[in-house]
């Protein structure tokens, strides 16, 4: 068994800071799911497991990763669950995507306008991806789609789905640039998403949680869709709307 | 100013325990939102604001609520969120619902299987309140409806609707008493949900996140239903599925 120095300890839990693992190029993932995939996309390089036997399976799943078995102490120590599923990593970043690319992309693209929760961006960007979404980006006040939080709530999908960094004005020119449609969820104001039927590769919206979004009402080439709801005084999550419009595309 | 006391922040932080809200029948609340919500409903018993301006309004908004004007210390030390938002409250509980009126409800019922993330409990039941769902059961394992997470999560939902308490064998047997038949998303091995359409008072399922369901494959007055996505790779949360199967619901 490995005992992990403070050195190393210190160097894992500094991967908990977005900078950091931009200049590293290295992110940091937890259980076995998030670390499997991983290996699966050839990204992981360090793996901690706690026991020989998960070891030895770990270094079978991931043989270009140095595999350390280490105690539940000192998997506890790089962690952020309060249940270590037995398992942490170290990979590469997965490669970032440019706003260019959205012209290239024959698939929805799926825009999150500074949404600040890390479990919302994961969660999003879960259900973009099950339901064809080929492409991400994410404009300034964004939380990190590389954090833990994030990555988790993703099921993995955000190591898949290649995500591009864009202001809201860039996404714009570039949607514009490629003739796609950008769609703007609304609560109120907006066409019934169910006439409505999208294009197969229109870009999607999801803004901010509080404030919602800053895309000006009839700006060229955006369209407001609002999913009807019971009364005034309900409303829908970010997650919901986007899981709900996507869905209706596939139809 | 009012200076809270040792013990009257005590009580607040009680609240915390979801034993303490059953037997003191009394829960916490923070933010505008939740607190103009439990006023609109007649729920909210005491108020605390920081600033004489805003516990002015407050008195106006709750003319049957105590309210006290704090210092913004006293308000963070019976408040969960970092960044409390001027106003926190303590309110009575909403009335709960029994599985028996399962029957009476015409509108669809959603049931929480072991839901085990209060964000997940709070985020599908205010999806279901704007889909038009009037009544939740929750089964043993879920996370309490009544704890300050759900309650934010679910942006008010979850003091307006009612939800009763029972085993999952119970709503199995509640709803074919009613002859109402249960929706149980299925990752791979069900009906496409496009191609049935749900009665008008059916009951759907969100099982937890992990495990998934108990249900038994082919339980009498139970249909699986599968929302097709990508590759095998992908995966829906629970509260995206339960978002496209009561938009599909609504059609």
């Amino acid at each position: 068994m490995e005992r992990l120095s403070k050195a190393r300890v210190a160097a894992w839990r500094a991967l908990d800071d977005a900078a950091e693992r931009r200049t590293s190029g290295r992110i940091r993932l937890e259980g076995p799911h998030l670390v499997e995939e991983s290996a699966r996309l050839g990204l992981v390089e360090t793996i901690l497991a706690v026991g020989p036997v998960a070891a030895g399976e770990w270094a079978m799943k991931a043989p270009e990763a140095e595999v350390l078995e280490v105690s539940d102490d000192d998997l506890a120590r790089v962690v952020e669950q309060k249940t270590p599923a037995g398992v942490a990593a170290v990979a590469r970043r997965p490669d970032r995507a440019a706003i260019e690319d959205l012209g290239r992309v024959r698939a929805p693209v799926l825009v999150l306008e500074a949404v600040q929760d890390p479990g919302n961006v994961g969660t999003l960007v879960r259900t973009a991806a099950a339901f064809g979404v080929r492409m991400v980006v994410t404009t300034p006040g964004t939380a990190d789609p590389m954090g833990i939080r994030a990555l988790r709530a993703s099921a993995g999908a955000l190591l898949r789905v290649p995500v591009a960094e864009a202001t809201l004005d860039r996404v714009l020119e570039a949607a514009r640039a490629a003739s796609k449609l950008v769609w703007v969820p609304d609560v109120a104001a907006g066409d019934d998403y169910r006439a409505v039927k999208p294009a197969s590769d229109f870009v999607l919206l999801a803004s901010n949680e509080g404030a919602g979004t800053k895309v000006v009402p009839g700006a060229p080439g955006t369209r407001r869709v609002t999913i009807p709801m019971e009364r005034n005084t309900e409303s829908l999550n970010v997650g919901a709307a986007v899981a709900v419009i996507l869905a209706h595309w596939r139809r």
